[in-house]
């Protein structure tokens, strides 16, 4: 938990893990979130909300899928956004990840969404950030929690928002994931009934961040009658650091397919944060069949990360709408 | 010609190649174009056309300045803008190129701009592009519509609307132009009255290609009594390939200099579609001589492709004009 | 001096440097930018002044810091923004400057915000920008006006308008600082009381720069009595080049460290253009003290280049605000 997320009020100040975010806060997200999902896609009437603010994507490591989320979530709210690729060479020039951050806020920038490859590095700028909102968009293993924050939406969508019903089960490389972590963060929170964990020994981290969940080695058992499976990306350099033998026998032991889903309970959803890698962790007709909701999160995501931004940015609510609500016919 | 594009009602789907588009909508297109040419220029009469849209420009083989012209383009017609690079080891990740388009799809894009590689990879994704537009912003050798288009309108601004009267050539390398096809594909339906070709042999492409265009081997006489010159860049990998002797030579022996544009008809104009090479396929007194028409095209790129996204986006052209019209002085 | 940036009425047509700028030009834009000051960095009053231009980053030599503070500040007044790397290989494909220039400016980029390598290279292409406004974000060692202007500002805010009474002092390697040069131009506009000079004598230009200023060979006297101290970045590669001994005994002789900084003047405030070394010319109790104005000089920026960009593209003042005003509470 970290105690910097929350104003003595009790609203957002940054967001920056879910792990002891409220149950309360945490859900008035989701709803909000829910919410903004269909407004977000159509039309202008968001526009206002934060308009001239502006928000930087301030990225030391690179990713294009997360900062592209984060861009249209912003524009949709009207804010500006400031793509900052803080990860080049011609940028750093020795400069301390502290003094990029004040420098930009500096220049005007309300909210910063950081992406970090170091664990805790969101934590140590969040407390000189100088008056501005912090979003951790990923730092090294430790947490991605607007991941998490879609996929529970993900999950609330398909399955209701009682989540103490829920048999849910995650495979695969949880050792290196910080979706894993914010999504346990997220579930144990919000009470999921059971949490299964199904990988390889050389993948799964100890009990400091399995705590509760129940270990299942094969997972023709471990998928038996959940309601929901998060599948994690294998990266491919965990082949070379020798902690999978091959791709292939990878998919063989703990890959998705057909046959092991029809395992889990009638309707079970299959959530995975992309990009996915198939053959390797999912099956083509997995990835792309009925119970997939890997769509969804993608969708879900922005509406997430705009609850998130409006939270962190006291968007005017009380304002006229004084912008033109243009919508298409 | 690709069914793809065009939808039962014969209104634009995607926007894939020339080849084969109807006579009637190529026509209105340009009509479209040449009256948002000044439009687009000045002002903010045309803020409201697409706004909370977004338009994403999905590279897979990079290009700055045809991005840019979809980027302003997008900009002034009021749509949000994301440029996605998917070019870099960093986006790619494994991912097959529809899962990249289905994700950003997801994220809530309502056009793409593709340019790719590899011939008919814009026509792969078109019909999975779950209700997306799909614009081809140039795929391997096969075809560069909107250059196409923007040629087309360049000729008729200076020449009139029947082609029928047109004698055209056009010189260089063909054989891996994607420009020349698209080109050629439009001239072929607009009736240009003759088309010439001429460049090296080994820069030729079969009749597959060239149907109907007469082949003339020297440019002296390829370019007697012309009234447009269809200019084509040289890669400078061609001679690195062994195709072209030297650039020296082929400036002797095909770059087009004032001798031998006086041997075209009296007002006779020359296209090129940029980047130029100067002293390689043209003579600086060409390139910046009042025949050349190549700013002229630049500056009908982002008339053209306001009218493709116009035309693909269904503006709402019903809706009052709620966006403030501040014209400046 | 720069004819180029002067219309026949006085005004400005480019703003390439602050060498011979007039001195009422030059307080009348620092009077603007102080004026923007507030409003730049909340709600939205100023995003109707340039509605419907395009200003494009054009950066041949690549700054993401200058290139951010540009684009929010164009952003701030309502311009599209169209950030362009010049100096990628992909972008040059062999054009000449000059022909990239006239390609984006045909696209209806009204100002071309460039950045270059080579002295003297944004005059070059002044006269030919086709009526374009060029602003100078930095040529070789030459000049980087917004920097001069920033500078001033702050100076100013704290120290008041009369530079008369001020003793100033600049440190470092002044030989291939570019920032140096334009502050040098404008501190002698406004009639600097005193300006001395202080740094290795490999990195001290000659009287053709540092006219009419004092060469202090030793910090501790050089410091002795100034109002403003301007430190100056060092290169790493000066090192390299064998200019510098090494970082400690730069830092040793030229750092400015609590301890030198008491010598100057009750209240004399230190000014560094950032990204700054960190115990290699300035010490960490310095650049975070309570005489650091380095993070105003950040925002101060982006007022300057808002007054900037205003002052050559003629924002239509006289217009009704029409853009919804809509504050933050």
């Amino acid at each position: 938990m970290s105690d910097l997320q929350l104003r003595p009020d009790g609203g957002l100040r940054h967001f920056l893990t879910l792990e002891g975010l409220p149950r309360a806060l945490l859900e008035s997200l989701l709803d909000r979130a829910q919410a903004l999902r269909d407004e977000a896609f159509s039309g202008v009437a968001l526009r206002n909300r934060l308009l001239g603010q502006t928000v930087c994507n301030l990225f030391f490591e690179p990713s294009t899928r997360t900062r592209s989320s984060f861009q249209l979530a912003a524009a949709r709210l009207g804010a500006d956004v400031l793509n900052f690729d803080a990860a080049s060479a011609s940028t750093k020039k020795g400069e301390t990840d502290l003094d990029t951050l004040k420098t930009l806020r500096a220049m005007g920038v309300d909210a910063f969404v950081i992406r970090h490859a170091q664990d805790g590095a969101v934590d140590a700028l969040a407390d000189r950030a100088g008056g501005a909102a912090l979003i951790n968009a990923g730092d090294g293993r430790r947490a991605h929690p607007t991941q998490g924050l879609l996929d529970m939406l993900t999950l609330r969508q398909r399955k209701g928002a009682d989540f103490s019903r829920l048999r849910v089960l995650m495979v695969g490389d949880i050792l290196h994931s910080r979706v894993a972590r914010s999504d346990l963060h997220a579930l144990r929170t919000l009470g999921a009934g059971e949490i299964r964990v199904c990988g390889p020994d050389a993948l799964l981290p100890g009990d400091d961040v399995l705590h509760g969940c129940v270990r299942v080695p094969r997972l023709d058992e471990a998928v038996e009658g959940v309601d929901a499976v998060f599948m994690l990306r294998l990266q491919r350099e965990r082949m070379v650091e020798g902690l999978v033998p091959s791709l292939d026998d990878y998919f063989r032991d703990y890959g998705l397919d057909p046959a092991r889903l029809r395992r889990a309970a009638p309707g079970a959803v299959v959530l995975h944060p992309g990009p996915i890698n198939r053959g390797v962790e999912i099956a083509d007709a997995v990835a792309d069949g009925a119970q997939s909701v890997i769509l969804d999160q993608v969708a879900n995501g922005v509406a997430a990360r705009m609850a998130v931004l409006e939270a962190l940015l006291e968007p005017s609510h009380h304002l006229q709408p004084t912008f033109p609500v243009a919508r298409r016919a």
